[in-house]
């Protein structure tokens, strides 16, 4: 444990300068850095002392490492609030990004145990399941599995299959307005099935967020899974 | 896109299967499932039906499957609430676990630019950082860096040296409460310095976290970051 102010160590000032160049525009969501030994020679220092300021912007988020293909510039994340109003398409409009949904399939079937729980129903009640893509500016950012009951909302699978917006679907359906009850987060490795989808490696860190949204009477409307790919998405949360 | 209720197909029938096993404490966390051999002779089906099911499980984070070793039961995660009180002592407690901290390193430095950003200083300006490791019943869960300016808080350094807690610290340092004013979440892989100091693979999913604690005047006093292990924590948000 160091008490008194010290000198910045070497592996600091390199981040910071690598930071900067990165804030200044200089390399872009997907460029590769100049090599460790570009670098290394550029800051006058030793490849290891490179890899520490590297492994700094890493742990930030900012660049991201491929083992054998160097260090690439991470993509600027779309943030995403996961407050009280939880509205996809308002999300992206507002982060500055072009929304987009695609359908992966629509189907009526019987609630799981967990399932049942989160929308206070009786285990084997009928549901009807949403299970899509979600996109940013053409990119994938995630993908999504909402429950919906179908004993208070019965039209809700036909609404669906018209319009892919939740929030539309439930308007037809007779809920003028919904808010996010609670919602539970945690990291995960990304399926080979989710990988496809995502256009990210099997493995890669996605966000996964489990949400219960809630009528105006505070009834469960929909209950849904969304994995968001790690680098591509921060969820912000502002109290 | 179907519509009309359907069967439930055999791989969520197998899931369902394994689902209540895991609920009955069949097995605990950390124990191997029999081999999809011997799954795909207990319900009479091929092993791809079983992998199908098994991969639902792996979605919903209740188990995880490692190449060449079969699946394991995940350890049931502590919940971590990230409401506007954020206390690791008291979360803890209220999961029901023992925490603990591992102090890693107290230093004074100057702010990088993000660090002065958020915690509303001018860059260059002297804080505290704080770097340790927390525990859950002396299962590491996370691995944090916390930030205060030592413009409003010089004693800090000296309190944390003596104590663990950041609560204890602030107040005696004159923050007699505090709260979170906003959060930013998103997923990344673990380092190899933290798959080290976390006893997970590098590469593993982890949840970052990172987060301003305010004082009743809503001046920033805290600016922290906390990678959280992706199968130990779910961070969980009621509104």
């Amino acid at each position: 444990m160091r008490n008194a102010p010290t000198k910045t160590p070497i592996w600091k000032a390199i981040a910071d300068a690598l930071r900067s160049d990165l804030a200044e525009g200089r390399y872009g969501p997907g460029d590769r850095l100049p090599t460790e030994a570009a670098l290394a020679e550029r800051f006058g220092v030793n490849r290891h002392t490179v890899r520490h300021g590297i492994s700094a912007l890493v742990d930030e988020g900012l660049i991201r490492t491929r083992r054998g293909a160097g260090a690439f510039v991470a993509a600027t994340p779309t943030d995403y609030p996961i407050g009280t109003r939880v509205r996809f398409h308002e999300n992206l409009i507002a982060a500055g990004r072009r929304p987009e949904k695609r359908v992966l399939d629509i189907e009526e079937r019987a609630a799981t145990a967990g399932e049942a729980g989160a929308l206070a129903l009786a285990p084997g009640d009928q549901i009807c399941s949403y299970h899509g893509l979600s996109f940013a500016d053409g990119l994938p950012i995630a993908v999504f599995e909402s429950m919906f009951p179908l004993k208070r909302l019965p039209g809700i699978t036909a609404a669906l299959q018209e319009n892919s917006s939740v929030t539309a679907a439930l308007i037809k359906s007779g809920v003028s307005d919904y808010t996010r009850a609670s919602t539970r987060l945690t990291a995960t490795h990304a399926t080979a099935t989710q990988a496809l989808h995502l256009q990210v490696a099997e493995g890669d860190p996605l966000l996964r967020s489990s949400g219960v949204n809630v009528d105006e009477q505070r009834l469960p409307v929909e209950f849904g899974r969304t994995w968001f790919v790690g680098d591509r998405v921060t969820l912000t949360l502002e109290n």
